[in-house]
């Protein structure tokens, strides 16, 4: 048995991540092609019939190869809507062959996507009766689509109690499959649609499971719900965490695309995403990546590109590879990408000794186990709780205490021996903070820390008969033991790899132990070694978790703001996003250091303060046109981000983008660089506002800005502003944070962007 | 480890019954001695002061013996209210000297007495739109004083939400104790008290755990939120049963009296119901006994006796040692003896095979465990599950069929053993009603009958891969798999052994797996071998669960008819009673025999229909006093049960009782018996009324009934008739059950009295 990380309790990850899909086929496999669609004849009644012909042209020439005896290649998709292109099974030979076709772009092998509740809209300070919601009407009439592993129609979460008919611009389908008719949608629950001809084609001897776009893992429902799941009563985690579920967004649409089979592929990533796109989604929630590969050959950041190009704001996860560096997985510019933080919500087993004394200690046991007045049971020889033979020797009906500090100790193999013990519960002494989040508690106990654990040795040793008593399914709320939000440390960081140009991740959003829907065939917690338990809702943990919250926020404020872009919508929930926490402390990171912008980006969202951010950093198609031509890539890669008809005539990589980020490279290791920023913020707010500077200089940096005050006469005016940062290009201070903030004067706005300067990708090579 | 036999699973019982109080001293022993107050010297200012200068006698006189060394005889109780007396830690010699003090009527060794929810309103046909509930306010301000393991006050159940003032007349007192301050007492908990003096004197070594009223088992909590606990939603076990939880009487009063403490002994029970009579309770639930002993050494049938003289209604659980005859443990004639049915309602786990068949099986396991598509194992060297080596063969994550009807295997051990395994499920096959209602279901799976199990064995063999699921926490109502009530196996049945003249017991009621409140620090169901779960609310089963649902019925008569007599309330509640099922059958036993009245008495009660009887057998405190006086007992004998001023001028052993018993003994064998029996029946319809009367005739036997109309002219109007039957004495026909029902002519009343023609105990001593 291989020793599962701790880290691996706590993340939730449908899709495995892997480069390339492994060929099962030595000779054919699946590739994405992009195209140019104004080169198709006009001969051609769709591109459908197009593509159709180039395949067959791409087979002829191939006559004289080994294909001679094969079929023609397989169409599996065409792509209209968020790019243009087709995805196919094809050998060398006839990709070769197909390169040569006119309107050919590039082509990519298919490869593997990952993907990465409810007190949360508490904690984002969202309520009824002022703010984001009312604004917003809840969301009313937002479409959020979700591009994941399906649904689980029943959950209560997708009823369709309060919600209007559905609006006539909507276009997409109820598909039928297996265990899932097209009467299965409703008002809440829009569409619902299931692409898997990709993964058949990859994986030809995998079984499709659950042919259909019902949720066989439980993913997908609970992203959904976060989003915009509807209101539901007396939901709990088998005790703890109870209260109303509810999406951020209540009555916004659903319309779920499932491109998830166990692992997905990403041609069917892509089918989703195009078919979301024509179907007329405002929003898309995608909390899945494929690994860090440039922009023109990464599938989701050419459909994301396409989808922003027709509208539609595109949320991803920013991954679960923290806390490292250059983890993050998609730092796509033109998508909106999320990282992970903790809730201001505690889930406590009480430990009350027999002086009276009471610890607040973790604990996710799934029931109510009875511990009271039983023996506590400190033996150095037994604490390392690591062998059934040494468990054996603990007295019957106790309370072990087990140091999981020492050496060769792990949480889950203690857990796993305990229940083939007679101990009735056990004191679990960790510094670990994923065991302090596990949800995985197949065993009574609590876990505490190795200070807290000292006064409970103080009293077991100075008592002749120590006792004990733990209270289960307790739920603390506020700051606790701790302030939140605290940085996941499993949440990726920058910077990017593909593209270092823009911060990424730009935000961070609730992610850790969410309580949202999910599908209730999937057995969650374990009680002892062999009883699985089923839930309708869960807690899961994960940048996955994190996106939706902001893709629900995203809809109340296209709701609250219909004729907001894409740009100003991500600039609103940046600009107003909060860098501190609820104890008014910057932001930290588990282990206690201070998170910087590689992190958290802007820092938390703030949903209500989003509505109202005084200015926008607004940016137009155009704009992102702009940046993709200053990208250095040749014409056909530049082609396949930006179709057909393009204007590379003014590229520009400053784009007016909501945070700044400057990066050194090794070549200039020791000297002092200069760069410059040029930005327009339009008013937002009602009419005439003052606005003045207040900068947050980076180490070893100096920064100057002009203007140093914004005057706005009106509302939607546009100012524009330079920042210069000059700094030292020194690998000994990789990470410097920094920041932007225009202030209202006589007003509530601020308006605040991060500033990163950092080492280069070429230092870590 | 002993094999706990299967009956233990079901049954609750918290009293070891046992004859009489080990002696802990082998010199000195408690006495409860009844006293004859008409005897007290006028000098005594009160009872009190005249027993304690009684006991310096007793001292004075055995200066000489060897207990001249000792201190005084310590005075324990004093009784004043149900009757006189006292009970006092004695030595023989103290014991002997104490006979022959002025006023001495009898005295008995201390015995340990033995204790024998919530859906059952609803089978009982309880409601608010009619009938009894809206009649009689829910009970409105009756007390019932229960007389068990004392009271969790914070259970939701005992909260006064809706509770008027208390009445004035209310003399009992909140005593604060360990754990329990006085406070904790409310307009629903009106009172609690708690003895233990008893129980410390017999067992000066066993700690008093909780001494307050507190609750530290369960049982009395229990108890009394069936007779009268207040609405609380939201409740279930384990999810199993789920609904609103009401008491019978859910605005009645409840005053509880402690008198067990793990065990408890008579002399600590009587000052409870000594006390209880004296604060002014309407009804006693008592689910407690002692063993079948003479009525007039029987301290509950003593107490009972005076309470009755006080116009309380005294009720008592029959005990749990069905099935065979001559089980009851009080046949006092009175109060009412209750025995224990099923109610309509099967907790269910749904086992679906591949082939989309489906059983319905018995299960509890406590929580939602996920068993899903997994393959099911028919093999028939593990079947017997009666060894970890044997359910080690069985392949992991499968289902498992345990076949329980083959030799050396037991349910208890095959769920001990099924958590060590890697099996993640069972199908238990077996015919034993006792595990079809086990609440003790630590591991998941079914239990299936024999012939249910066919059906899946013969799917398992004719597939190679043969597949399951089974969903859990499953409650099915109405008839379902079996019709209801059936008579619990364990229900003590008739003829009782101290007096045979009265059949008991009286009455049927719901006692098998009843969910009602409980201490929710007594672990309750397991999951595995050493995980206890709480619960606030628990399913027992027991004639201890029965009596209470008795109790509260009376206490709702009591309020609809505050007139009646308890005579008159225990009349309506018998003569209204249904024999049949819910099938229209006669009630049968487990195991489909048809139950008798040895086993139902009466039959099931049905308190809407009691509400409205149409005729009552009054009896007066006189009347009983006459039965008491027939029974050939001595003067101290009787006048210890009667008290200081009786009238034994006109014994008779025809009690104006509304059912029949007559007995044959070894003497009668072969001839042919007469029995004359007299009856009054009072009108309580409306106005006039004809009856005319129908006859089930016993076997073997004839009967003649004069007159065979009643017509009564107005309300209150008594009508009398004669029954006569003339029976062989046959011991083949041991147990011949008949009855007598009064039909009114053009009206909705029937009046149905039970006859049983029976062997007598010298048949069998």
């Amino acid at each position: 048995m291989e020793l599962r990380s701790a880290i691996a309790l706590i993340l939730f990850s449908l899709f495995i991540f892997a480069n390339h899909v492994h060929r099962t086929s030595a000779e054919r496999s699946t590739y994405i092609v992009h195209m140019d669609k104004s080169s198709m004849p006009k001969a051609f009644y769709s591109h459908h019939y197009w593509y159709s012909s180039i395949l067959k042209s791409a087979k002829s020439v191939t006559q004289t190869s080994p294909d001679i005896d094969k079929p023609e290649p397989k169409l599996i998709y065409t792509y209209d809507n968020a790019f243009h292109g087709f995805s196919v099974v094809l050998s060398k030979n006839e990709l070769e062959a197909l390169k040569k076709s006119p309107g050919f772009l590039s082509a990519y092998a298919d490869s593997v996507v990952t993907l990465d509740t409810t007190h949360s809209y508490k904690f984002l300070s969202l309520n009824t009766a002022s703010g984001l919601w009312p604004a917003s009407d809840y969301g009313k009439d937002v479409i959020i689509g979700v591009i994941d592993s399906g649904i689980w129609p029943e959950s209560p979460s997708f009823k369709d109690d309060g919600m209007t008919e559905i609006p006539s611009r909507w276009k997409g389908i109820c598909q039928a499959g297996q265990e899932f008719n097209s009467s299965l949608c409703n008002k809440k629950l829009i569409g619902a649609q299931y692409f898997n001809q990709g993964f058949r084609a990859a994986f030809p001897d995998d079984p499709i499971v659950m042919n259909s776009a019902r949720d066989e893992g439980g993913h997908g429902t609970h992203v959904a719900s976060i989003a915009a799941g509807n209101y539901v009563d007396g939901v709990s985690f088998f005790g703890y965490a109870p209260g109303t579920a509810r999406g951020v967004a209540p009555r916004a649409r659903l319309a779920v695309y499932k491109v998830s089979w166990g692992s997905g592929v990403a041609s069917d990533t892509l089918a989703g995403i195009d078919q979301a796109v024509a179907d007329g989604v405002d929003i898309l929630s995608i909390s899945l990546g494929a690994e860090e590969i440039n922009l023109y050959e990464n599938p989701l950041s050419i459909a994301s590109f396409g989808a922003r190009q027709k509208g539609v704001l595109v949320c991803f996860s920013a991954g679960n590879r923290g806390p490292s560096f250059r983890t993050i997985r998609t730092s796509i510019p033109w998508a909106i990408i999320v990282a992970s933080g903790t809730v201001d919500r505690w889930f406590a087993g009480t430990l009350t000794l027999g002086n009276g004394k009471t610890i607040t200690g973790w604990t996710t046991f799934p029931a109510r186990a009875t511990i009271r007045n039983l023996p506590i049971v400190y033996n150095e020889t037994i604490s390392p709780c690591n062998s059934p033979e040494l468990l054996a020797q603990a007295p019957d009906q106790s309370i072990i205490i087990c140091n999981l500090t020492m050496e060769n100790t792990y949480f889950d193999f203690t857990m796993y021996y305990l229940p083939q013990s007679n101990v009735r519960a056990a004191i679990i002494i960790s510094e670990d903070f994923s065991i302090q989040r596990s949800f995985s508690f197949p065993f009574p106990g609590v876990v505490i820390s190795p200070t807290e654990a000292r006064e409970v040795s103080d009293y077991v040793s100075n008592n002749d008969a120590p006792i004990a008593t733990i209270d289960f399914q307790q739920t603390i709320l506020g700051t606790g033991p701790r302030a939140a939000p605290v940085l996941a440390d499993f949440s990726s960081r920058g910077p990017g790899v593909s593209y270092e140009g823009i911060l990424k991740p730009d935000i961070m959003a609730p992610g850790v132990l969410i309580l949202a829907a999910y599908h209730p065939y999937t057995p969650r917690p374990t009680i002892g070694n062999n009883i699985f338990l089923s839930t309708d809702y869960t807690l899961l943990s994960g940048t996955s978790m994190a996106c939706p919250h902001i893709s629900g926020i995203a809809a109340l404020l296209k709701a609250a703001h219909p004729d907001w872009s894409p740009a100003a919508i991500q600039s609103a929930m940046m600009t107003t996003a909060n860098p501190l926490d609820n104890a008014g402390q910057p932001i930290r990171e588990d282990g206690n250091f201070v998170a910087t912008p590689l992190g958290i980006g802007s820092g938390q969202v703030d949903p209500n303060r989003a509505l109202d951010p005084g200015l926008v950093y607004d940016a137009s198609v155009q704009d992102l046109v702009n940046l993709v031509c200053s990208m250095n890539f040749t014409r056909n890669q530049t082609q396949t981000i930006l179709r057909s008809s393009y204007n590379c005539s003014n590229p520009s990589a400053d784009l007016n983008y909501p945070s700044f980020v400057t990066v050194f490279f090794r070549a200039d290791q020791g000297r002092t660089l200069t760069r410059r920023f040029q930005r327009t913020v339009t008013n937002v707010g009602d009419g005439a506002a003052t606005y003045r500077v207040k900068l947050e200089v980076p180490v070893n940096t100096t920064m100057r800005i002009r203007p140093e005050t914004l005057v706005f006469r009106k509302k939607y005016e546009k100012q524009s502003y330079s920042l210069m940062i000059r700094y030292k290009a020194d690998i000994e201070i990789q990470h410097r944070p920094g920041s932007v903030t225009w202030i209202e004067q006589n007003g509530n706005h601020t308006v605040r962007s991060p500033i990163m300067v950092s080492a280069g990708a070429d230092f870590f090579g």
